[in-house]
């Protein structure tokens, strides 16, 4: 088995075809991970959500890191690390880019389900507003495994 | 589809069926995530792995997230999270827990390849030597998805 690093195309590839990503967001330095479907583009992630936990830290707290891979065997497997910064697509300020992330996301089929489910579970209320946020890349690396 | 929580033994029946997990860390408040290959008892997560960034952070900041899920579809999924403690097993005063670790750990098929290959790749070293860390496990939650 080799272990080489991915060139920063290979690992933008490697986002654009995987959705279900593991967002970290770190509190005190109580870190935090949760799996989030999410859309890429060169520089940005998307992801839409519902208030709760995570989005409380990230509030808190900005710097993120989302981790994506696709592991086949224990010797065959590709896994992308990003950092950022949270930023909160709130209107009406970020319209634009709310419309833009939703247009990306809809690629993928029900991008919006576990979201809104998850948190209608949580609160009964079926009233739910969904929100939308960006992660500004800083960094992007990632391994590739073949055996 | 339904999202409900799941008891804390249906988050141990999980933490022991699947292998491969998502390791959340901080440094400054940076989380940093990365996959690993863990096994599990009761209160406890075992990991082999060899030094490098994670590594680091960990014994920086002992805090630690680790999350396991198994994804079918949109609708259909199970996802746990820990919360825990890093303690670092090491020889002689942990002799005893790194041999139990050992053991828990070789239920899985080249559970020690990864840890191992990815620092070669790194060192060019052959002689590198694994670590085994314990997550004291603090808290455990999960949710479950039927559609």
């Amino acid at each position: 088995m080799q272990v080489s690093a991915m060139s920063e195309q290979e690992c933008g590839e490697l986002l654009q075809r995987v959705f279900i990503g593991r967002l970290g967001c770190s509190l005190d330095n109580q870190p935090y991970v949760v799996p989030v479907g999410f859309a890429y583009e060169p520089g940005y992630v998307y992801v839409f959500s519902t208030l709760g936990k995570k989005i409380e830290w990230m509030r808190e707290n900005p710097k993120v890191c989302l981790q994506a891979d696709e592991i086949g065997t224990s010797s065959n497997w590709v896994s992308v690390i990003v950092t950022g910064t949270y930023l909160e697509l709130r209107e009406p300020q970020y319209t634009i880019e709310r419309q833009h992330a939703r247009k990306l996301l809809a690629k993928h089929n029900n991008w919006w389900i576990n979201a809104v489910t998850e948190r209608r579970e949580e609160t009964n209320d079926i009233a739910i507003k969904g929100l939308f946020f960006r992660i500004d890349i800083e960094t992007i690396s990632g391994l590739r495994a073949t055996g």
